[in-house]
């Protein structure tokens, strides 16, 4: 809805005489023209924009580190800006400042074939790299869903739909050139695949969002494409036998390569939006990666585990298109959910549980929106534990959204107590900050705010950002 | 040979007083004795014993917590010991100052079997937990070799011969409980797969050498137990050609669970020691986990490769009792070694290169070793790209260990200008700091520097050790 109002009232001051170098060295890849600066104050949550100052278009390394050097100088918050396709307010410029904008560092540095590793520029989109590997015969599987940059994606620590089998960017990323706070440029590690040589620079900048330095550089892992794939939809009559099917799944060491849980709610929007003719239950949607008598004998034990707990309808896409069709229904869901409310706008949870806390989780939190006063869907990566509920709100009421958020702090303070996370691939920006305490407790939150402060002292690199302020709140430890 | 001497020269002063509060609390629990220190004062390296000032037998991490604190407030070393086995001088009390022992810390707390995750205490060693989960169906993956705590294992970021298909303690390590430098007790994750909540605070700990904080308990991901296992031996002519073999094994995803290398020397001395009768060239030995079939397609799948690229005798192992005679002939490669050179000690170096540069890192390095006064064998965990060489040296000759460091230095040089590591699972402890610029640069040195200072700024944490003090130095950046 974008029409969620953010305070403002940090925005700094910007010192006579900043700008000029800044024009000087960027000429017209500099602007302040308020549309630009409103483009890159926002990103895909409900907040309303809070523009920069000013924009730059980076091409280099050597830009960025500039500006670093410059912005930390004179004190003036500075953001990156990749795909602009983050969830949470992680790119609203609510202290002011300039924005670098990535998107035209999008070179493919190298691809190692031998290796399986890519380095790429932070503005190479996930699609544009698998573009780029096409006739390689490797793959990036990390897939949030959105096109986003691959600086953004480890920035956010993203994941999506087949982190259950490949990992999410924090298992994925090898090495990250970044730009410090003060306009050094390093390298986080190299591409050996394992090293005990001192601290893991590249994890401390991997989730960062942009608070501890600027990820010019992305080195990831590939994988050999699949030789063969097919899918598998199943029907259960409760969430509960659904789950359930999962875990014995993954004990079982099936390794399959994604696992989506999508409620009735979700597959009726589904059926609707995408035009299928899906059984309208709960539902499980496989995908199987290897061989042909791998997938093969992955199907027939997921099809037997799915049997014994209940599961109806179990059908096996091996057509590619009809394969397609589905994922693109489940990768459309959010866009369905949208259809069942027409001109509302969707506000999306992201908590992740231990698997065995899952079930028990989700049926909980339904049963809560039951009584709400909007509609939802849900869908979940129900491999990791990760599930999403789709609150559909009338943008134009803010009662309506005061209950969503109220909803959100429940189920948020659920998972805690179920040693889960309030977000399990969105990353925190400025709407998970208030559960931060009650997460990881006011010691480690201390720990991460003195990382913050001997990685950037003056507090220049998306401030007001991961971390509230020193008061306590939120769910209130 | 635990013959080289290490300066001592850096040994703080004990304040007056600071003892009797150590004596009080913990009673028979610290000991002073000259042996009690000198144990403690040590590890596998071939460094001779630094003695602590005193040691501690921890039984809680409030026992950690309090030594925090006091040693905190009188600037006294503290250093956590697990069960002695670190490689690199990790554990020399080079600073003096009190040693924790955590081997008592060595309950279970809790086997999640649903989640596949365990959180057991620090001193937990991997061979305890894998008899804890033996009635389960699960186990812990992560072999160094020796029977090492779990803390010490995490705090090296250990890994070993399955790391190629389990990843190494980075990858399985989900959360860490930690006392900071100023006795706080934090978590550093919950038990959800996956979080995209803030800094990676268990990665910064995973690593870190007991430099920024005491880990006192560990949760880590457990396996389904393969449901058939088998294994593999094959004969190469050249180090090249099983090179060449094993990353088309790679490019072809066939998730083998172990592939070692073994040179002719090295094949030599375990025919010796184990009484084996393999043929005496360069060798690659396999294993394969999966369902029965699944372990027939991978070494059938194997099989081809390998004889694509020339490897002879290629022999599949399925009985029980004959795998575990090649998979304990490997683990006692280097006892076997040992026996080359009666009265010998080896030094052992770690590297780590991107797999496409392994074989000329190897051959080149073998050019080398060729010309050296003292024997040696080459191991290698050749799907990671982590080689070994021990080199057997004369413990009263000097010359020999200034020889092999010599070497060692070539070596590491080589594996740096390959984009690889001075140590792939190892650590830096003491021995590998000369080359933390070389291979960082001085600008990421400084990052890691300023996290130690965030971290503990009164540098009371394993003093001395992974970070070189400011002056440059090793192999000259």
């Amino acid at each position: 809805m974008n029409t969620v109002m953010v305070s403002q009232e940090a925005r700094r001051s910007i010192p006579d005489g900043f700008f000029e170098p800044i024009e000087q060295r960027f000429g017209s890849r500099f602007s302040r023209a308020e549309a630009v600066r409103e483009h890159h104050g926002q990103d895909e949550s409900p907040y309303a924009p809070v523009p920069p100052d000013g924009v730059v278009y980076a091409t280099s390394t050597e830009d960025v580190a500039w500006l670093a050097r410059h912005c930390n100088q004179h004190g003036v918050p500075l953001i990156a800006f990749g795909a602009g396709s983050s969830l949470e307010g992680h790119l609203l410029a609510v202290q002011g400042g300039i924005t670098v904008d990535l998107s035209q560092m999008n070179k493919v540095v190298s691809i190692h074939a031998e290796d399986l590793t890519a380095t790429v520029q932070a503005g190479v989109t996930r699609e544009q790299l698998n573009e780029h590997l096409r006739h390689t015969g490797l793959f990036f599987p990390i897939d949030p869903g959105a096109n986003a940059s691959l600086g953004g994606m480890s920035a956010t620590r993203a994941s999506g739909t087949n982190a259950v089998r490949y990992g999410t960017m924090r298992e994925n990323v090898m090495s990250l050139e970044v730009v410090t706070a003060d306009g050094r440029v390093i390298k986080t590690a190299n591409r050996a695949r394992k090293s005990s040589a001192g601290y893991d620079l590249t994890h401390i900048f991997v989730g960062s969002e942009g608070t501890l330095g600027i990820i010019t550089e992305v080195t990831v892992r590939l994988y050999p494409r699949p030789e063969a794939t097919s899918a598998a939809i199943c029907n259960f009559s409760t969430l509960e036998s659904a789950v359930g099917s999962v875990i014995e799944i993954i004990q079982m060491a099936i390794p399959v390569a994604r696992v989506e849980f999508m409620d009735t709610t979700a597959v009726k929007a589904t059926n609707a939006h995408s035009n299928l003719t899906l059984r309208e239950s709960p539902l499980l949607l496989f995908e199987f990666h290897g061989s042909a008598a791998a997938i093969k004998e992955q199907a027939e034990a997921v099809q037997s585990i799915t049997h014994e707990h209940g599961g109806m309808d179990f059908e096996w896409a091996e057509r590619p298109e009809d394969r397609s069709r589905l994922w693109k229904a489940r990768h459309d869901a959010y866009f369905a959910g949208l259809h069942l409310r027409p001109g509302c706008r969707a506000s999306t949870t992201d908590v992740c549980v231990p698997i065995s806390c899952l079930a028990r989780c989700v049926t909980e939190t339904a049963a809560e929106l039951d009584q709400a006063s909007f509609p939802y869907t849900i869908v979940g990566h129900v491999g990791d534990g990760n599930f999403h509920v789709l609150m559909l709100l009338d943008p134009n009421n803010p009662a309506e959204w005061e209950e969503s958020e109220r909803i959100n702090a429940n189920l948020v303070r659920r998972a805690i107590s179920m040693d889960g996370t309030c977000t399990g691939e969105h990353g925190v920006g400025l709407h998970k900050m208030e559960f931060m305490v009650a997460e990881h407790g006011q010691d480690a939150l201390d720990l991460m705010r003195s990382l913050k402060q001997a990685f950037d002292p003056n507090n220049i690199l998306n401030p007001g950002k991961i971390i509230p302020a020193r008061v306590s709140g939120g769910l209130g430890g």
